[in-house]
């Protein structure tokens, strides 16, 4: 599943190898925390820088956004920096990189607004972790308990004690967990260029907020595929922005139709400039399950650079990779399937994508943690704004899941939860597709299986409903449907609710199932009534 | 400490006394839970509406924001209303009412993109709580084990189980945390109108954030105090917003100011709209530590009724307050004190105060949540907004501190563990101003001593100092006595910093200290050597 350079730079505990030559993590407070003190040496050098995007890329309000004084003011930063440069900074704005300076240690400071961790009343957290994957709703036998508390930090033995992860942190989130993701992103992407840096959020979803407050001022339109999550949709209108809808086939977003519209884009005809900010899904595409090529990212991408846009990925169900329906069964399958399709993030040259990662779809959504990639003038931009509204993910989510992925699985290790939960959803599509095939009726319904993702598209011949031919429009009919499925006690979703625009027209007519949170019984349970639903509504 | 009200009303296990009369606590992902729910009986009826705003007050952008579609299609809804309801509803952007329908029990939901929590790794957690609060930094011995596990879910024994916890929830937080923050609401301001609500943050800094977003449009000015912390107005000024800066006395902001600034403004001349977003921080404000008393409530609360203003307060040192000084031993003192000061919330007959609450200084700053408490009608565009952006908080820090404060303590064991971080801080508070009798020279510093939060703020007499008298400024000044305190190893923030415009004034000088981080020994030095810097400087 995973590239053989990335298992190749893992030791044997799971580490990866060039992590003794970087940075160490500190016990303390606030500590600093950056990308660069992460990567790998030789990604540091000798890749070209990315490509700096003038202000008209950037909204008033990321241009306005400068390094908080409360972080300058933290005691941590007083008590290793010059005071003079420090006020000297507060004064003028100006951007931090002192170097640190020991002729202020044993500084006492009265500057920070941070309590004591001493007397925040949580001591220890044990977590119970579970060795095996298991939709079947069973308890575990099969778990280790792994701890944290505070004041125990230990460098390379607990490297993230519960006083520091308490307390304050920093709008990168902690070091602990940059150095994770930024390892991690090395091993997966490795992107081209040099000064690429990682921060996290507290889940894609406010990512993709902060991306349009960092991008994009009202009246401009972003560029999204003919079908999406409806959510990513309802973030993005009312900061006032434009939806400008790209047709989609089965790989997702049709690069020629992106081409023909940005070619003959019309500033004063749109009343807009032309549009710069292109967001996909390019894995296991939500809704239509669409899982972009390689060489259909490639063509993407050079149309990217052709009209300069800048490309955000959103790739929440990026490691829920599918082998192919039938291929053979699915857990010995998974081990032997190609690579993971490379991400735009592995092809960008520039500097011009965004990448948002989540952990909701492969830990827990309610970690409300992910993070983004990106070159460091954009995430600059994303630590400012998190300083100035979320501030950073929860430091319960972020010592509980550091401890998890670093010390106990280690990369190797979670890579090897990756895999399983893609056995686990090749399993559940599995079942779900055959369920399809022998109990949907085949003249009025098609899918493609999805080979990503938690989702099923399945279109519906709705020309040949009943309705249809007494003239009903499309609306009327996919209600009358849905009404039926709904009477029938199983709901899919109806496939106009994924609509980014109102003209995406009502050739097609498709329904959304997801394969992910019934059980297997109740799978082909729902199925079996869907094709009941149907049958009634076409006989 | 408490209100009286607040203390009769709780039962012996430290239960609100109206919880049996309402809505119980559900085992299922994503389950409702708004304030209504939750609050005692006789304030869902009888007192006064709150005002509506009309759509001035209103962003276009909170305008704009409607119910999430992805929260509406959501398994939990769909099993337990009508599909076309549902359907209708999405097509329409309609908001949600329709109430439950069991005729729909037994529907299997292939709808919501939510992964199984059987799949999440996370099968149990076990807190160590701290019984006794203690800065020193030592493992306390008197502690709790208390834990959660998935599929633990049993009505008043185990209400909030992991399964539930760590997956998708609410864009009002988990009913289980709503329901504790409301009843505390209920508990403490018993706010004077029947439609409040609350709805949790992931922080008070965001929810700031939000608030802006809700209620200004890039050009408007907002109403601020002379000094505010930097943070506040970090986060405000780069959304296009101005700062109308009010002054301040050692009971904070100055009403006739106030009066005389908004019975005088000219829309022409200051190009701008007549302000009505007032922000405070009533309660031991950063960085002056001033705490208004009722009366100057009651009258800035009158303003805001006379000028039609919207009224912030931003809390987070409200139970942080303190006896005089001096005025007997700290512990006994807090508990014979008077009631906490009341609230602009506590005081809102119109419902025109937006409070924002905080755990962070007194549980601990990484559970990343908070709560707000306004009327139904904003807390409405508060839900939309965090169902597009942070979503809720962690289900981490929702669950641990939950179990916590709900299972562990009830509300009786909360106010006595805020007594016990009230009484640290007056002993704190106590230890430094002492110091400061001692090691500050009288002639050229002065101070109140706070009676409320974590800062003390020192005036400096800077025109006894030597520059001043060979004609230098302010700035000149206050940078060089700033560079002898940091010489002299002790870190004291300038108050310039703290300026919410340019215009505050350089008639006087002060710098702030907080006494919450350093250890007693270390504030009693740390103060001797302030002194010796000033006196370096002043000689």
């Amino acid at each position: 599943m995973f590239p053989k350079r990335a298992t190749d730079q893992i030791d044997v505990k799971g580490t990866a190898l060039w992590r003794q030559d970087n940075a160490s993590l500190l016990g303390s407070i606030e500590a600093n925390g950056e990308s660069k003190l992460f990567k790998r040496e030789s990604t540091r050098s000798g890749k070209p820088l990315a490509k700096k995007w003038d202000p008209d890329y950037l909204s008033e309000e990321a241009t306005k956004r400068k390094v908080s004084l409360a972080i300058i003011k933290s005691s941590a930063r007083a008590a290793s920096q010059p005071g003079m440069i420090i006020y000297l900074k507060i004064y003028s704005f100006l951007d931090r990189d002192a170097g640190p300076d020991t002729s202020y240690s044993g500084m006492i400071s009265l500057g920070a607004g941070a309590p004591s961790s001493a007397c925040f009343p949580f001591e220890e957290i044990q977590v119970r972790i579970s060795n095996t994957i298991d939709f079947s709703e069973i308890m575990k036998e099969n778990t280790t308990m792994i701890s944290m508390a505070k004041f125990d930090f230990e460098p390379g033995v607990s490297d993230y004690s519960l006083d520091v992860a308490l307390n304050y942190g920093q709008g990168s989130g902690s070091a602990q967990m940059l150095r994770f993701v930024t390892e991690h992103t090395q091993l997966i992407h490795d992107p081209p260029y040099s000064d690429w840096a990682c921060c996290l959020t507290v889940g894609s979803t406010s990512a993709w907020d902060s991306a349009l407050r960092i991008f994009c001022e009202k009246g401009d339109y972003i560029i999204l595929e003919d079908y999406i999550f409806s959510s990513a949709l309802e973030t993005a209108l009312p900061l006032g922005v434009k939806a400008l809808s790209i047709h989609m086939d089965d790989q997702g977003l049709i690069p020629e139709h992106l081409d023909n519209v940005l070619s003959s884009w019309d500033e004063k005809e749109r009343k807009a400039r032309k549009p710069f900010l292109l967001y996909m899904v390019p894995t296991g595409q939500n809704p239509t399950g669409a899982t972009q090529s390689l060489e259909r990212r490639k063509m993407i991408y050079a149309l990217a650079q052709k009209h300069s846009l800048y490309i955000v990925e959103d790739e929440p169900y990026y490691y829920i990779q599918l082998p192919p329906f039938g291929s053979s069964d699915s857990f010995s399958n998974s081990k032997v399937r190609n690579e993971l399709i490379p991400s735009y993030l592995s092809l960008d040259v520039d500097g011009r994508v965004l990448r948002l990662d989540s952990l909701s779809k492969v830990l827990a959504p309610g970690s409300r943690m992910g993070w983004v990639t990106a070159s460091e003038q954009v995430i600059e931009k994303f630590v400012r704004l998190n300083e100035s509204s979320s501030q950073h993910p929860s430091g319960f989510s972020q010592v509980i899941v550091f401890k998890l992925l670093n010390h106990h699985w280690g990369h190797s290790g979670f890579f090897g939860w990756l895999e399983k939960v893609q056995a686990e959803y090749t399993s559940r599509r599995d079942t779900f597709v055959q369920a399809c095939l022998e109990h949907l009726p085949a003249d009025i319904t098609s899918w493609i299986p999805s080979e990503a993702g938690m989702f099923q598209w399945i279109e519906i011949q709705w020309r040949s409903h009943p309705l249809y031919k007494s003239e009903a429009d499309h609306q009327t009919v996919e209600q009358a449907i849905f009404a039926s499925v709904v009477e029938h006690k199983v709901f899919l979703t109806p496939g106009s609710c994924f609509w980014s625009n109102a003209d995406v027209g009502e050739e097609r007519m498709f329904f959304r199932a997801t394969y992910a949170s019934a059980s297997r019984e109740e799978l082909k349970e729902a199925v079996r009534r869907f094709g009941r639903a149907l049958k009634a509504q076409f006989a």
